[in-house]
C-alpha cells in the first residue's frame, strides 16, 4: 500500500503548530500559556445553558439541526448583530452556523477562492489562513504590519500599522479577497475607525471581498472600540463576518461559530457546508442560543454583568498582570489592545539565562520555547508560525503567551 | 458585487435534497417519515451521559479537545473495535474523530482523492458521495445493484446484488477507491460474508482503497450479521472504516463520527481535519465516551440491554410494522435487512389515488412525494436522488420511508 498517493491539495500543509505543541505539552506537562483557551470555568449562565439543553425534554434537541443553523440560535444572532452592523439581518438567509470560526474560515475560503485567485493576508496572521488559501488553490499575498517609531515608554500593538501604499501595491486583477483579523491574533491590534475606513476604501475601489475574522470582538482593553467592517457604508454587501461562540463565551471546546453576510456571498458558503458537515451539533447550538438570549436581555437593559461587556473588564487585570510579570522576568512585551494574547521579545531573557540554541534549521523562537517547556515548565507559541516564509525574520525574536488563565497559572514561579 | 464569482469546485453541487425537503416539511408540517432520525428520546444512559458531561466540574471539558479526538473517546473506540476487526487499534494514531460520519466522508475523500482519480460508488448510494468526489476533482464511477429474480413472495434488499463482472469491467488504472456502504442506505442491504470477500478480492487485486461507511453497523434484522471489511484478511491496511455516534446511539444531532484505519491512510485525513475544523466539540465527545463505556461494560458481560445489541431488537418491530402498514396502503415494499429505511414502489398507490403529476422536468418520485406531503400530510424521500444521472430510471418508481419513528408517527392514518 506504500504506492497509494495522498491528495496533492494538502501537500505542504502537514506541519501544524497546534498538533506539535499539544503533543509536547502532554509529554512535559508545563503550565500551558501557549494555546488560546481559558483554564478556568466558563461563566455560570453559559455552563447552565448547556445543562438546560442537555436536560431538555424534547427528543428533537438530540437530532439533526437545520442545515444553515438551529433556528433559535440564528434568531438570537440576528437580534444581537443587526443593530451593531446597521443592517436588518435575515436569520433565514444571511447566517450560517459552522463548526467553530475555524470551520467558518474553511467554508468561506472553499466557497469563494478559485485556483489562481489572490488573497491578501496581513501579518502576523492566525496560522491557518495561509494553508486554507493554498488548499483552495489560491495564492496568499502577505503584507506585514510595520513597526512605527514608538514615542512613549510602552511598546503597544497599535505601534504596528498597515502601510496603505504597500497594501495598494500588492493589489492585482487577481485579488479576490482580504482576510481581516480584528482584533488581531497574535499581536492584539484593534484597528481604529480611520484604519478600517482606509482598508474599506481600498477594498471597494478594487472590488475585494472582506473575510472578517472577529472572534475576539468582545475583548478590547482601555476603552478601545471594536469596529465591524460590515457596519461601514457600502461594506455589508462585500463582507463576510465570522464569529465564535467559543471565544465570546469562553468555551472554545463547544466548536460553534458563524458566518454573517449578504445572500450572494452566503450561498456558496452554504453549498460548501452541505458538502463538508451538513449541520452542526444541535445541543451545542441550543446551549449557545440560551446563553446568548440571557446576555441579549442584559444588553438591552444595559446590565453591567452582560458577559459581552464584562468579559473584557475581567480580562484587563489579567493582561496587566501578565505584562507586568513578563516585564519583571526580563521579557519585552507588546501591550495588546484586544484578544487573549501578549507578544514578548525573548532575546534578553535568553542571553541572561545563557540559553544556547542548537544548530538545527528550526527557527529560534521554536528552539527557545522548547527549552522553556523542558527547563522552566512553561509553554508559549512561537511567533514565526504567524509569518510567511519570506517574513519569518520579523517574528523570530517574539513568542506568544496566552493570558486567558487563572492568576496562579501565570505566576508560575510562585507555584514552583 | 454581482461580478463576484463563486468557487468553481462547488458548481453543480448546489441542489441538496435535505435542504429542499427540510424547507417543505417546515412549511407543510407533515408527519416526517423522510429524514433519517428518531422522533423519540435517545436511551436514558445516553441522555444522562450528556448531562454528566455538561455538569462536569473540570474547566477543560469546555475547551479545545485534542486535534485527533478526545482521549477518553478514542480509547473507548479502540477497545470497542479492536476485537471486532481483529487488529489492536492504536488510539493515538489510528483513530480520528470528525464532525459526524458526514464529516468523516468529506475528510477521507479530500485526503485521498486527486483530480482525475476514479471512485467506485455502488447504487443506490447515500446522496453526498457523488458531490463530495466531484468537489475533490475525482470522477465517480457508478455501479448499480441489480435486481435478481425473486423466487419468494417477499421482495427483499438481498434481492439486489452486485454483478462482479460489471464491477471488474469498471476498474481502470485510475481507480483509487471504492465507497462501500454496509448496511446500505437507502435500500437496507447487508452484504453477506461471501459478498464482502468477493469485493475485498477485487480491491486487493487492483490496489483499491475501501472507504467503508458503516453508520448502520449495529442495525441488522433477522439475525443478519454485519461484516466489517477491515476484519477480512489483509484488508485493514487498505480500509478506512467510518462510524457514527449519531446512528449508534440514536442522537443524530450530536454530530460525532470517526475514521479508523492504518496510519498511512489516516495521516492525510488528519491533515485535512487540521485544515477544516481542527478539533470537535469536547462536551459531545465526552458524552459519547461515557455512553460508550457503559455499553462496553454491558457488552463484556453480554448483557441483553447493551444498546449495541438492543437497538436492532427494538427496531425490528418498527420495520415489520412499517412493512405491513405500507403494504396495506397499497405500496410494494422492499424488506430491508438493516438500517433505518424501507423502500417502496409507489406507482400502484399513485394510480389508485388518481394522482396526476404535472409535466415539469422533475422526476416522478419528487412529484409524488410533494403531492403526498401536501395532500396526505406525510413525507418521504425520493429515491432518484440516490442514483446517478444515467441510472435514475432504476429509482424513479421508489420512495424511501424512515421507520426510526414512534409507532404513532407511522400509523399516520389513525392520527387523522
Amino acid at each position: 500500500m506504500s504506492d497509494i498517493k495522498i491528495a496533492d491539495r494538502i501537500k505542504g500543509t502537514e506541519k501544524n503548530v497546534w498538533v506539535e505543541f499539544t503533543e509536547l505539552v502532554s509529554q512535559e506537562n508545563p503550565v500551558d500559556l501557549g494555546r488560546g483557551f481559558p483554564d478556568f470555568n466558563p461563566p455560570v449562565h453559559v455552563k447552565n445553558a448547556l445543562i438546560t439543553a442537555a436536560t431538555d425534554d424534547s427528543p428533537f434537541i438530540h437530532q439533526y439541526a437545520r442545515v444553515k443553523g438551529h433556528k433559535r440560535l440564528v434568531t438570537a444572532l440576528a437580534e444581537l448583530y443587526s443593530p451593531i452592523i446597521n443592517h436588518n439581518i435575515d436569520w433565514a438567509t444571511e447566517i450560517l452556523i459552522t463548526n467553530g470560526a475555524y470551520g467558518a474560515l474553511h467554508t468561506t475560503i472553499q466557497g469563494l477562492i478559485n485556483p489562481g485567485d489572490e488573497v491578501i493576508i496581513i501579518e502576523p496572521f492566525f496560522d491557518c489562513y495561509s494553508p486554507m488559501v493554498k488548499v483552495a488553490g489560491g495564492t496568499p499575498i502577505f503584507i506585514p504590519l510595520r513597526k512605527t517609531e514608538n514615542t512613549g515608554d510602552v511598546f503597544k500593538s497599535s505601534d504596528f500599522t498597515l502601510d496603505y501604499n504597500e497594501f495598494s501595491s500588492k493589489i492585482t486583477k487577481k485579488t479576490k479577497a482580504l482576510i481581516f483579523n480584528n482584533p488581531n491574533n497574535p499581536i492584539g491590534k484593534v484597528y481604529s475607525l480611520e484604519e478600517c475606513q482606509q482598508i474599506a476604501k481600498l477594498c471597494k475601489e478594487n472590488n475585494i471581498i472582506v473575510i472578517c475574522d472577529e472572534v475576539y470582538e468582545w475583548i478590547t482593553y482601555d476603552d478601545k472600540k471594536h469596529i465591524k467592517m460590515a457596519s461601514l457604508p457600502d461594506m455589508f454587501n462585500r463582507t463576510l463576518t465570522l464569529g465564535s461562540a467559543g471565544k465570546s463565551f469562553s468555551v472554545t471546546g463547544w466548536k460553534i461559530g458563524w458566518i454573517i453576510g449578504p445572500v450572494h456571498l452566503m450561498k456558496p458558503c452554504v453549498v460548501v457546508h452541505q458538502n463538508v458537515t451538513n449541520s452542526c451539533s444541535t445541543p451545542m447550538q441550543e446551549a449557545i442560543a440560551i446563553a446568548m438570549e440571557t446576555d441579549l436581555g442584559k444588553l438591552r437593559r444595559d446590565d453591567s454583568d452582560c458577559y459581552f461587556k464584562s468579559l473584557a473588564k475581567e480580562m484587563q487585570p489579567k493582561r496587566d498582570l501578565a505584562e507586568e510579570f513578563l516585564k519583571e522576568t526580563g521579557f519585552h512585551p507588546v501591550r495588546p489592545d484586544g484578544g487573549y494574547f501578549i507578544l514578548v521579545n525573548y532575546t534578553d531573557v535568553m542571553k541572561k539565562s545563557c540559553v544556547t540554541l542548537d544548530n538545527s534549521n528550526e527557527a529560534n523562537d521554536y528552539k527557545f520555547i522548547k527549552w522553556m517547556i523542558r527547563n522552566k515548565k512553561i509553554s508559549a507559541i512561537p511567533v514565526t508560525v504567524f509569518y510567511s516564509e519570506g517574513h519569518k525574520h520579523l517574528g523570530q525574536n517574539y513568542i506568544r503567551f496566552c493570558f486567558m488563565k487563572v492568576k496562579e497559572s501565570f505566576l508560575y514561579k510562585k507555584r514552583r
